[in-house]
């Protein structure tokens, strides 16, 4: 998928699977194995945030866009992004103290460098989870679930979301394998194909043999998604610079551990990918390159503004130019 | 050759090289393809430092074994070790700002920390390569070399280390990549048998085709090395941890982007490792289960002291133990 070189020289690579599908399901193209088992990671948060809409607890506590898609998102720990799940929680009357998602420091470096030198103290609603942790407490407000022990597999919300993957995913839920993620919550695996379809239903919901009802929750997930792109990720992260490279044309969201998915709405296209060894620098050129090969990203902007993602140059510590990763394969779309 | 696992389910996997040689350069076993090409990167240091013997520059100086052990390390720019530098460069009569190996802070969590609570900035000496390059320093001034641009190709010092390298290595020298490593100097790309064969010729370069000049200042880096493996990396460090569970048995050196070396005196062995995408997280695990298959390391020290290098448990946000990396290869030496 992507190779390191050192003056031009190969040092290191990374290998890897990469799904496009359609909204059925049907496989359009892979490089490696489709099946290769795959944890989404946080590429599930997307399917994680859409039982907010489809129960009702959106409508019910005015949830604006920027705060769907901030439940959607691996969050940076920015300001306005802390504002933004603090306002979710306050909407459903909820208190910061429920958010269980453990504590690390904010991923922006400014954020926490400016933490640090003011003395401020890292919380839970910093950990890039805490818009999907606001998420599913706002499902057991709504749905009158115990929020206790709300990230335990097996509790009702977990439950109600394990349904939602499977179903968006169109695996068994019995099927999908379970650990705990990095924020303690229950994370799935499934075949790499079936990411993949999950997120042409995403793309294409219409497309896709979903009621009425997903078809409109999906729909406005979507459009808060691609409207905010600054709450997928934030300043300077992989997904939203992607997304603010090409507006309002697709979601792009990485896991963790080498996945990542694409929803590409004007193609019908679902696209996921798994760089084997899990090494997220890979991403940023395999992603990039994906997009430039299905014709979203052009030469201009791989060449300009997102060069350091498509070919990043590694430098050393006495700030010489060493090495480079760069996109090595060929999706063959022609 | 590794596998991470999550909730005991396979999430990814680290692909990779290993090769066992002895010291004519035969290949007694190999996994993965013996040739890969290999940028030495670290595991050169051994074999650069080796000219400050050769050349006298050790006697004239009068350096302790320790000192030689300083040179052929990545340090972690704690007190000890600093303090060794210092010694080096003060007994050839060298300024430390000669050091032009680049900045960054110890890689000793300890005492990073520590100098960044007393307002202490890191230096070049506290660079993982400040030893190497000290030794580059050494020998220029035991050689009348000007040490100005001692770090470019063509250098003389240079040009004397790629020429022990390629004889160590038994490697023509005009065939060897060279790159620019992390601290600037000239770094060197082989085929991944030739650095085993250059280990197996530190483990017993008397069985090797080597003048008695060369086999004796071998043997006293060895010695120095072996005698010193607080040097050859640092406290916490996979490289000192590995070497002091089994003392005085082994030389083990790692590189960076996934190589890595050892050095067997009594099986007369070197043995050399390649990760194909480069993770450093991937090389305790292999080292380590290296080592337990060729009788070094047992299962005592496995299960016990050496257990978090042998099967690295992952902890998430909240402290939870959500997976592991293992070992999963067989080099059938029985």
């Amino acid at each position: 998928m992507v190779e390191l070189k050192r003056a031009g020289l190969y040092e290191s690579l990374h290998r890897g699977a990469i799904v496009l599908s359609d909204p059925t399901g049907r496989v359009e193209k892979s490089l490696g194995h489709p099946a290769m088992p795959t944890y989404l990671r946080s590429a599930a948060k997307p399917l994680q945030a859409l039982p907010v809409i489809e129960t009702g607890a959106a409508d019910r506590f005015q949830l604006t866009d920027s705060e769907l898609a901030v439940m959607s998102g691996s969050l940076n720990g920015e300001d306005f992004q802390v504002k933004a799940v603090r306002s979710i929680l306050k909407k459903a009357n909820l208190t910061e103290d429920l958010l269980d998602c453990g504590v690390h420091r904010p991923s922006h470096r400014p954020t926490a460098k400016a933490m640090l030198s003011q003395g401020i103290k890292p919380l839970p609603i910093h950990n890039n989870c805490a818009g999907k942790h606001a998420a599913m407490l706002v499902l057991c407000a709504h749905l009158g679930f115990d929020p206790k022990g709300y990230t335990e597999k097996g509790h009702p919300v977990q439950n109600l979301i394990l349904e939602t993957v499977a179903q968006l995913c169109d695996y068994p839920a019995e099927q999908i394998g379970q650990g705990i993620d990095g924020c303690g919550v229950p994370v799935f695996r499934v075949p790499l194909h079936s990411l993949a379809g999950a997120y042409a239903r995403l793309a294409a919901p219409a497309r896709a043999n979903l009621t009425p009802e997903r078809i409109q929750a999906v729909e406005r997930l979507m459009k808060a998604c691609l409207a905010h792109p600054e709450m997928i990720a934030g300043h300077e992260r992989l997904c939203t610079r992607l997304m603010q490279a090409a507006p309002n044309r697709f979601l792009a969201k990485t896991g963790t551990e080498g996945s990542y998915a694409l929803a590409i709405p004007e193609l019908g296209l679902g696209v996921a990918l798994q760089i084997e060894d899990g090494a997220m620098r890979a991403l940023a050129p395999c992603v990039s390159e994906i997009l430039h090969q299905l014709g979203i990203l052009d030469h201009q902007l791989l060449d300009g503004e997102l060069k350091d993602l498509h070919k990043p140059v590694l430098k050393n510590h006495r700030s010489q130019e060493v090495a480079q990763l760069s996109p090595v394969f060929d999706l063959d779309l022609t």
